[in-house]
């Protein structure tokens, strides 16, 4: 719930966007899920679902799970996490589209970078790899699957258009994850305003 | 009251802006507005008026009814709407202006289109109609009947230099359809600042 | 206080900076006025000052009273105001700059311009005269007067590099002025950083 | 505590990053620190550390002192600071690289700088000095001394890629200039995004 109340405030899950889950227990698999079509920043303890591995709910009930919970279950497996935090800003949204020609977004030389599990210097290059966005969610869970494989040391991942797929050991390691990627982004996305301007005018105007 | 300052805190309402219905009674109409002049981030229960569909006030008072109540009136009538919302942001503003000329503000691609009601797909297409602004509440009110005929799928529409409205079955709904909306003018609004740079820049420099 | 907390919100006063008046009496003339060096978010009901029409605190204390009081005085003497709020914000420094040649900074077109008082239409032109800024405050309070004089119509001014002066009929009005003002200033900054580059570069690639 | 909230919701200390120390004792040297790896919007009074000269915790136990500490030592010594405050924010790091071949930041002309200890007008020039990050402490605390050192009359400082270092006489004064040197350098970023663009391309369309 604060989690909901604090990416609200940021903006990070506007309209009922993004999705948060924290793993219950491992065999077999039980995920603590946020429901589809609420605001997060508004979250109700009752109103947290339970879920096994097919993202299906335990309890019968009205409330949904978001189809994209399929691939929570593929970095908690791919990664052995405890918590997946989904979120869509502004900044990743712009970057995702921006950058996806290239597949990943690439990012070195920032001290936030030590933030990330495991990373210890601002010199580290952590790239965060673009898969393009699609409805069907188990082709979508394929995909995520093999570059899960394919990128075994990215802290995350940007589905096109649509927002940011993060993760941790426990919830707080994935919150801490969330705010310094999007952090990053935010940085990287006001940086090229600034160097697309003075750069490419430098050729210009020669 | 939670929607003003839902709103408020974002800086969708500033310096008493913006103004909100929700439908009481479909026969005959009956609406609840705010009134005019108020801060929404700090509305009282006892501020809500009552108005039919002429946007009179039932009740004799003091307070005023926004002119612009007639537009909710039109929108209930056109969309079988239970709430509309109008807010004043910065990026409304500003993309009204400068897509004026086109006649409206086309967005494609999203994951966030989504969450408008019937939109099953990031690859829809919302044309988001604009209008240019009138201080003759009746001629505009008869602008945006037209506009609704001639746009039976638009989930919203910007008034020139003024700002969105929309709406939905019911307040959740509306509430809904502003974040994203808002969301994605936003999205647009610094993508544009991005793209304006770079592309029109490679033909400067070849 | 609830104003100083509603500013800070928004980063309009950061730093301790900022000050704001009310006028308690007309004749002799008496003014509550925040104390110099204050976290404006934070103010207590016993911080706030009384002072007289040079600015002099009517009771002998430690708090002292902001040099810039003195043009409050000459606001109220000139507008009749109740209230004289002064807000350092981002973009009311950054366009104070950038207009300072012209004189003043210039705003049409705006349906929040009606929230001026005594604006009935959006095609309304708006000019914000912009001074140099001063640290000698009594020869500044003489530029002020007669820029007030000169500009009967206006519902602030800007100070260049320092920020906003605005006022209003009653602490509400003049609350109503800021937001307004600065809500404009905010949509001229954005909307010029997109200007600039896509009609400039018109005339680059040509 | 209510600073930590404070800077959080401004999101200068995103992800457990940021840290905050206060002088306790000078003979030998005590301080009070903000211990590695929290939420600085979140902290509890016991959680906070007492360290050393040498950033060594005085109690045993769990909690981690950043290996930062270091700096705010070398702070404390060459400016009998009583408080020193380290924040992340967007801003800074994206102008420490910037400016960073440059070796410092120059302000001048704001009203905002008279925030700053001991400046009385805005035509007041403040070099704020940056220095590249290094993941050694202790020989980034030897090149902190030094610079510390060579600009006497310096409030604060950058690391590149990394964020704001500045103090106070107590934890007022420092937040006071947190807020200050971070809204100068949003006014100077924003500034030059403004007449990167107007300006360079004044030389292209020649």
């Amino acid at each position: 719930m604060r989690v909901g109340r604090r990416f609200d405030q940021r903006g990070w899950v506007m309209g009922t966007s993004g999705n948060f889950s924290v793993v219950l227990d491992r065999h077999p698999l039980r995920l603590a899920v946020t429901p589809s079509g609420t605001f997060k920043g508004e979250l109700r303890a009752d109103q947290i679902l339970e879920m096994d591995e097919r993202a299906t709910p335990i309890a019968a009930g009205e409330a949904r799970v978001s189809a994209e919970a399929l691939l929570h279950v593929e970095v908690v497996r791919a990664r052995e996490a405890g918590a997946v935090l989904h979120t869509h800003s502004i900044w990743t949204t712009i970057l995702s589209e921006r950058h996806a020609a290239a597949g990943a977004l690439f990012i070195a030389g920032y001290e936030m970078l030590k933030g990330l599990e495991g990373v210890r210097t601002h010199e580290h290059h952590e790239a965060i790899p673009i898969v393009g966005n699609d409805q069907d969610m188990t082709r979508l869970a394929g995909v995520v699957r093999d570059l899960l494989d394919q990128h075994p040391s990215a802290h995350g991942f940007l589905l096109r258009g649509h927002g940011l797929y993060t993760w941790g050991t426990d919830l707080q390691q994935a919150v801490r994850h969330v705010e310094i990627l999007e952090f990053l982004m935010e940085v990287v996305g006001r940086s090229s305003q600034l160097s697309a301007v003075s750069s490419q005018l430098g050729s210009c105007s020669e």
